[in-house]
């Protein structure tokens, strides 16, 4: 659909093409060591056509609010619709009777990222761009180099070479150009971008390319579509950098801004204790989000010293009504088991920031028991396995027969007796 | 659907309800070490009611041949449609130019094992039993963990001590009772059928439950359904125990017998040069499968001495006009970096044992150049990242210029000399 675009700080506004990534006037100009300014947000004015665009099952379905030209742009492995649970077992746990979890741990690469690398990838095959770079140390990175290696495009990863190993793995057997950098996240990012200056690449950092945001949005569509067309009271959202909190906010706007809902549902960021920034800058005045000088949780994908969508996080949490969580590296282990065992789904720990933080939100009476609470579960547990084992406890091993195996479960079975009343 | 059994191997018959698991007649009476006799087949005579029923997207659709009194018995957690890929740059690597791959890798918990579970599942609830056991290392257990969490059932795990941690740490997030067992699977097994028959439990055990066969058959009804109601030429299946492929064999044979396809597609045998005991047996004549004293392979999901369900699938391979094709470890785990870059989709070493086949039978002729081929990739590569390490180098790092990163990819970019001819 054709777009405009608009700075979310000084509301400057630029024609499709006129400008690629931050606003020009205003990008850069905050304080150092807080969120910066610039970020770009995608307006498509008055919608015509309908939303959704019912002969297609997957995100291509959103076209009418999607800033490609066409959605067949879009790459073959497809993004969503993802499941939306009712987790009545989860729910009752927590004190939510309308509890629900929305399930992205089933994207092609197992994380949410895939929406927006999808669009990403879309707009670098309209813009006739063959080489697509990001910074990253994790999930977006996979996405990138999966959705690029489905339509033959280039995937350059600049990665700090202390990035797990088990993520470079992933975006290398999906044929991703993956380069160490000696140095930090920071170094590897400024590297892009002055990479995709010199040798005219696409760069799909995450905020920083506006249609990140306006591919993670279509996780708010589905929700309203699959709750009968209706917004829920409120929305979780794991959150590091603010940008899937923005897609959030961005795809409850556009529906409210075509007339398919009235209000936005409350946005919650829910976040780890060390990694808070969005949450510990709604106490400072303004808009401005200080960064932290080092970010710290076992929630690797939410772990972000200075959060790029920071500002636009800020706003959305206060202009909806709702806030921040802080949860505990303790209570994000313990979530992993909570959703596992009351709905078979097995989730990264950012996710189960989520679910840790709806838990706390029930106690906090920051959502009432009857309301409409969707829980964003973003990333797949596989992706962290040892994450996971820090849930749980490996009982002892048994002699293989059924007295032992009787007693291991506690003693409350027996084998039968014969009709002699032996065992 | 109402439903009988029949022995695949004596032909006795049995009402519904009459036996659960193997045939009383025949099984035990094969040769020691060899494919078990006495596998039942489930029957549904002639299908009354639409296949698909349209009112249901995911595998519920298939409920008119399926072995349950009601779709609703189903866990909540959807299992398929999985995507059907038009795999062109993976054929063209391969000189398939209608090469498709069927990518359940985004099950709900990254298996094709999903399916039986599922069904399994289903069972148990309208048999009223609250427990569900099996022995198992790895994804099938996985799956039924995540099944009956899901509808607050108890899955009790027996597996040998010696099971990977990561799997081991996956069931017990699911919340099920996994007991570890001093000794080999072997003993694991006998203790489960032990259990099942003294604590009354539902056993799951593939093969010895004839519901897991029919769980997995949905694969091929999206197959058909995907390609139009049609049946392919050639299907390609990762094999170890033979359940899969079938599952694969019963799924179009329903559908013949349904009247809904008029041949069923070749099926192939894709199996690692260490576990091949299926693909050996073609060369025996008769219906006997002699099991292997070890199997050792990389792909540990198709790993397998005496396959559970060999008499079946090597009755399937020949009826079907199809084979066997017998891969290297070294093969497949080039095959884990032949899909990840060609399509995206990262597969674990037993999946990419069946595109290693499908370049093996495009070789060989087994199958032809503009045949339909179907290859099925039955788990996700984030079960096992330590084999796809193997498929992968990782480049070394450099310092964060522009100019170590255009040297580093090869020197054939240059950052554009300014007018003064300086770089």
């Amino acid at each position: 659909m054709t777009y405009w675009l608009r700075c979310t700080d000084c509301g400057r506004e630029y024609r499709e093409g006129e400008v690629e990534y931050l606003c020009t006037a205003c990008a850069g100009t905050g304080a150092a060591g807080t969120a910066p300014r610039g970020v770009l947000r995608i307006e498509y004015g008055k919608v015509t056509g309908a939303v959704p665009d019912e002969s297609y099952s997957d995100s291509r379905r959103w076209h009418v609010l999607l800033p490609l030209r066409s959605p067949e742009s879009m790459p073959p492995l497809p993004v969503g619709p993802t499941p939306l649970h009712r987790a009545e077992r989860l729910g009752k746990e927590l004190g939510l009777a309308r509890l629900v979890v929305k399930d992205d741990t089933v994207l092609p690469t197992g994380s949410l990222k895939d929406r927006a690398s999808s669009v990403v990838v879309a707009k670098a095959r309209e813009l006739g761009r063959d080489t697509i770079t990001t910074a990253s140390t994790g999930n977006a990175a996979v996405a990138l180099a999966a959705m690029a290696a489905s339509v033959g495009l280039r995937a350059v990863i600049l990665v700090p070479k202390t990035a797990p190993i088990a993520k470079r793995t992933q975006m290398l057997v999906f044929g991703a150009t993956v380069v160490p950098v000696e140095g930090t996240y920071d170094d590897a990012y400024a590297l892009s971008l002055e990479a995709t200056r010199v040798f005219g690449w696409y760069n799909r950092s995450t905020a920083y390319n506006p249609l990140t945001v306006d591919g993670k949005k279509t996780v708010a569509f589905e929700i309203w579509e699959q709750l009968g067309r209706k917004a829920p009271d409120a929305v979780l959202v794991p959150t590091g950098d603010g940008v899937i909190l923005a897609g959030v906010h961005k795809g409850f706007g556009d529906l409210r801004d075509a007339g398919l809902v009235d209000r936005l549902p409350r946005l919650y960021a829910a976040q780890a204790e060390g990694s808070a920034a969005i949450v510990r800058s709604l106490d400072v005045e303004g808009e401005e989000v200080p960064g932290l000088a080092r970010a710290t949780t076992i929630a690797d994908s939410i772990s972000v010293g200075v959060p790029a969508a920071g500002r636009w996080a800020k706003r959305a949490l206060r202009e909806t009504g709702g806030g921040g969580i802080v949860v505990t590296d303790g209570e994000i282990v313990e979530a992993i088991a909570l959703l596992g065992r009351t709905s078979g789904i097995f989730c990264e720990p950012a996710a189960a920031a989520a679910i840790a933080g709806a838990r706390k939100a029930a106690r906090e009476g920051l959502v009432g028991r009857d309301e409409t609470v969707v829980v964003l579960v973003t990333g797949n547990g596989l992706k962290d396995v040892a994450a996971a084992e820090r849930a749980v406890r490996m009982p002892e091993a048994i002699v293989p027969t059924v007295e032992a195996l009787g007693e291991a479960l506690g003693g409350e079975l027996k084998p039968p007796m014969d009709t002699d009343g032996h065992r």
